[in-house]
This record gives C-alpha cells, structure tokens and sequence, in this order.
C-alpha cells in the first residue's frame, strides 16, 4: 500500500490535525514510459505553507484533495520502458509527501548516492541549497567584504547562505532562536556572530555586532526582524525577501516592514526571489556545492524524522523552530 | 530688512503655528567673494517636513533656531568680487525661507529668466524635475510599453513622471486627490487614466484600470497606496520610494507595507532614491527639460502664493492636498 497525506482542509493561522489527512491506496502500476519511485525522505519546508494558501502566488496552490506538495528522493523500484531511468535509480524531485510515486520524470534528476547522503539531495544539493546560492550571490549581489545578515541563520536556507558568505569573505552575522542555534553558527559554521532573537533585543545586537550597519540582509523571516535590520543598513544596501516565517500563520494582516523607508535614506533595494527562476543555472550551483562540500568548507546538516504518519507534527517544527537545520521526514525504510 | 522663518520647535504630527517663528534681522553684507541674494521665490516640498525631524537620515536635520532649509530662486543685488556671479544674475539654490541670503555660490547655479519662469527654475527645472527625471528613468529603469503607476501624480514630482513615461511611449495611470486634479492628469497632462483615491477604492480602480498589473510603480504617497500598488505588480516590477507624504507627519508608527511579499511572488524591487545621488548628472536632465518645453511635450505648471508670513499656511498645503501643481511661495517683488 501507498500512504500519502492528502490536503483536505486550508488551514486558518497553523495547520492542525484537521488540515491533513493520511489516505492509504494501492501502490500504483507504472505505464509505459513511467518509473515507480519508492520515495525514502521528504523535504519539509516554509514555502509549503505557502502553497496551502488559495491566493494567487508564484506557483498554484495545492488543491484540497491532492496529495500534499513536497521535494522528494527515493529509488527506482519500476521502470516501464523509461528512456532515462532504470531500476535502483535516486531520483530527487516533486514526489509529494507520500511513500511511492510514479512519474514519467519530468520534474526528477537523478542523484548519486555515493557522493551525498539521499536527505542531502533535498537540502544542500536540493531546492534550499539553490535558494541560498542564486539568493546571496545574484539576488543579493553578495561583494568580497560585504557585511551579510542573515535571518533564519540556522536553517536549512539560512545556514548555507551565511556559510557562502563566509567562504566569498564577507562579515556573517545570524540571527536564530536560542542559545544552542547560536552557538551552532558561531562555533560550528564559522558565523562571526549570532543573535538569539529570543532572549536579546534585536536592535541593541544589531548595533552591537554591525555597527557599521549591513550590506546584504537575507530575509526569511519578516516582521520585526525585518524592521530591526532595516534600521542598520548601509549604503547601498541589499534586502533579499527569501521569506517570512513569522507571517505564515498569522490570521492578522501580515505585518508590513515600517521601517521601510530606510530604503530611501540608504539608497537600498529591497528584492524578492523565488528559486525556480534559475532553474537553468542549477547544474553550476550543484557543481560548486559539490567542491565546497569535498573541500570541508560547506558543512550540511540535516534533521530526519521518521514516519509519514508524523508529518504534520514534523511540519510544525518548521514554526517551533524545534529542529536542527534541514527538516526532512523519512517515509519507508 | 531681512525676513526669515526660523525653525523653534520639532513638531509631532502635523507642523503648527508653533514650529517655526518669524524674525526680522538687517539685511546682511556681502563679504569679498560673496554675493547677496534677494530671493524672489521659495520652493515648497514634502521633503522640507523630513528635515525636520532629528532622526539620522539623508540630510542633516534642520537645527533649532535656524533658518528653514528650502530652494530659492533670487537675483544678485549686491557682488564682493565674486568670480562667477554679478549683480543682475538670476540664481537658483538653498537660499532658504528667507528674503535676502549672503553666499559664496556654492550651492547655487546662475538661471536664464528668459527662457523660463523664475518659479519654473525649482520645480521642473528644479529639484522636483530632477527627482522625477531620475527616478523613473534610472531608478524605475523605465523601459517602452511599461504600465506605469504614479502616485501624488499632481504633485510637482508625480506630474513629471507621468509626463516622462507617456514620452517614453507608456501606458500611465495616475493616483491624485480630488475629481479636479484627476480631470487634470488626464485632460490636460494626458495620462491614460487617474484614479481618485478619495472617492474611489484604489484596489477595484488599479484592477479596472490596470488589469495586467503594473511594470513601475513610482511612489510619493505610501500607506494604504503602496499597498494596493503591490497587490498589483507584474513580473519583475519596479517600485521606486521617492517619498510618502501620507506617513510624513503621523504620530504612530509609519504604516510599512503588509503587501510587500508580492515583492517575491513578482520578483519585485522595491529601491529607495535620493535626488542628491544624480548631482552630477543634472545637466543631461536640464537640457533634455529644455528641449521637452520647447517642444510643448512637458507642461509645467507652478501654484505660486504670496507673502513670507503665510509660509506655514502655505507649506501646510502640502498635506492638505490644496494646489495644484508645483507649489512655491513669493517673498519679496
């Protein structure tokens, strides 16, 4: 049997219990030109709480009734007559929180099991990964001796971009939540400093660890973090709006940056990414994450749970921030 | 006798009566290489209640018990051996709120009152010209076939900017206040369409007038026309923050944008801009004005009252929304 998480609720504020529902069905039968994927790990993200909202956005809402949106990497256990893919294949790609898949694999690449770990193909050498790289370097023009703030610092987006960041030799500091993220990045990930939004007020740390104020401030959280780092750009700044985990949930109106017109006072530009535009671009990134990660200067660290029947209690570390780096949920053995 | 208006107290909210005074002090003496300067007209701007405020920003705050910061334009009365300037030249700069100023002429440049108004000389040849000339052109990086959206689009910047764009061969909505000031962009300045924001709900309008959504969005205003505007950006849309005359003297916290996550759905840049930043480059700016004027592309209309007592009156216009066109203030005859 195939058991999949189906959406059948738009939650209002968190998802619950309610929003979800797990469906068992048979496992499909691949047809001509098909593969059957026996999928190990899903990737849990942000943006999917994105994709349950009914709101015109950068891609199409999941519609209720379907299998829950996720990356994915499993292994070819059919193939019918597939002209790329052949049985004991990884494959990553969109194969949705369920244990088995069957595509004509269109939206999947294959991996190389040998080189990384399969959770490492849906977080550093997956969508997250991508996300950091195009987001820092293109989307935030990241230049040699920059000063990078990075919200979010110890997740899985988060943690790559100050870590390239530091590797193109700029000044990192992240922002995460407690003690134990922060010292993560510091001790762990080379981070200059960290701020445990937490327990420290952001303002007076933003004044205390820039105080020359921020080049590039990558953004994944929104609301007050947004507008404490608005507060401390410099000249010429760079907002890159990767996210905003803090307004996901909310059933208010989502808190606007009020200290927005700093961009005008500092000349700044404040830029929204969505990865999928540099799909065409992605080879070049997996390539240098590649050499990073041979050469110890990327470190990767992924957070696996087990059991698709705990996704939606896995899902919701994502808000916690009860997790350590890249979430991901093994789904079959 | 020198009339002047002094800055004695920061207001909270709106300036009042108790913001500036008014003194009288002798007409000052020219000094070896200065001149003195009988000023004709002061220039009006929103920009003029920032300056007020203590908050570290683009400018220096005015100080208490000075002269009001403002544009001028005056005719030289008196020279002291000045090498560029001599009685009898018109010039145009940071005179201030004042009737009579001594300078060294730094910061003014000499104006021919022959090819145009004296008023002319600061608004569309003036700092407003040169905010909407860059500003849309380099900042909103205006491009052919743009729809283009202007908010405070009877304003002395918002007016050019439209003006430039339907030139550039765009589509130009503009927002103002008032049936009048709509009639106006559209019959007179020939904008595509104008919506009334205080008649009309900016939302349905922008979705009735601009059905695809808009390419560059050029924003004096900000509050709840920032918001609407970024509920309908197109793909890869620019929004230039030149001011938000709406926010300018609230008492609460400024209103960011709840919408600004349509930055990312769009791939959106949002750029703050400084006039300043261009300084070098006014010159393209006034010959590209002269020429428009000549050939009767660009209307530029200036809103002209009278007497150095009402400037708070006057100034308050601004916020009332109760001009049209360029505003400016006669100081003397």
């Amino acid at each position: 049997m195939n058991k999949q998480i189906i959406l059948v609720k738009r939650p209002e504020g968190l998802p619950d219990a309610s929003t979800w529902k797990l469906r068992e069905i048979p496992v499909p039968e691949p047809k001509e030109g098909e593969v059957l994927i026996k999928q190990h790990y899903i990737s849990l993200d942000p943006a999917m709480r994105g994709w349950l909202r009914e709101a015109k956005s950068y891609i199409e809402p999941v519609s209720l009734g379907e299998v829950m949106r996720s990356g994915s990497v499993g292994e070819v256990i059919r193939a019918n007559k597939h002209p790329k893919f052949k049985v004991g294949d990884y494959l990553s790609g969109w194969g949705g929180v369920q244990q088995y898949v069957v595509t004509e694999g269109k939206n999947f690449f294959k991996v190389d099991a040998d080189f990384a770990s399969l959770p490492m193909y849906i977080g550093t050498l997956g969508m997250p990964g991508m996300t950091a790289y195009f987001g820092i370097l293109r989307v935030g023009e990241l230049k040699e001796g920059d000063i990078v703030l990075v919200s979010g610092a110890a997740g899985a987006v988060g943690s790559l971009v100050g870590q390239i960041a530091k590797i193109k030799g700029c000044r990192v500091v992240g922002i995460a939540g407690g003690k134990e993220k922060c010292d993560y990045l510091v001790n762990e990930l080379g981070f200059d400093a960290a701020i445990d939004y937490k327990s420290e007020n952001i303002y007076s740390a933003l004044k205390q660890h820039c105080p020359k104020g921020v080049d590039v401030f990558f953004d994944n959280v929104g609301g007050e973090i947004l507008d404490a780092a608005l507060a401390h750009l410099r000249m010429n700044a760079r907002i890159v709006i990767c996210g905003a985990i803090s307004q996901y949930n909310t059933t208010e109106k989502i808190k606007g940056p009020s200290n927005y017109l700093s961009l005008l006072v500092n000349r700044a530009t404040m830029r929204g990414m969505v990865v999928f535009d540099f799909a065409q671009d992605y080879g070049e990134a997996m390539s240098q994450y590649a050499q990073w990660l041979k050469e110890g200067k990327i470190k990767s660290k992924e957070d696996v749970y087990e059991g698709i029947e705990n996704f939606h209690e896995t899902f919701m570390r994502l808000f916690s921030g009860d997790k350590k780096g890249k979430l991901v949920l093994k789904v079959s053995e």
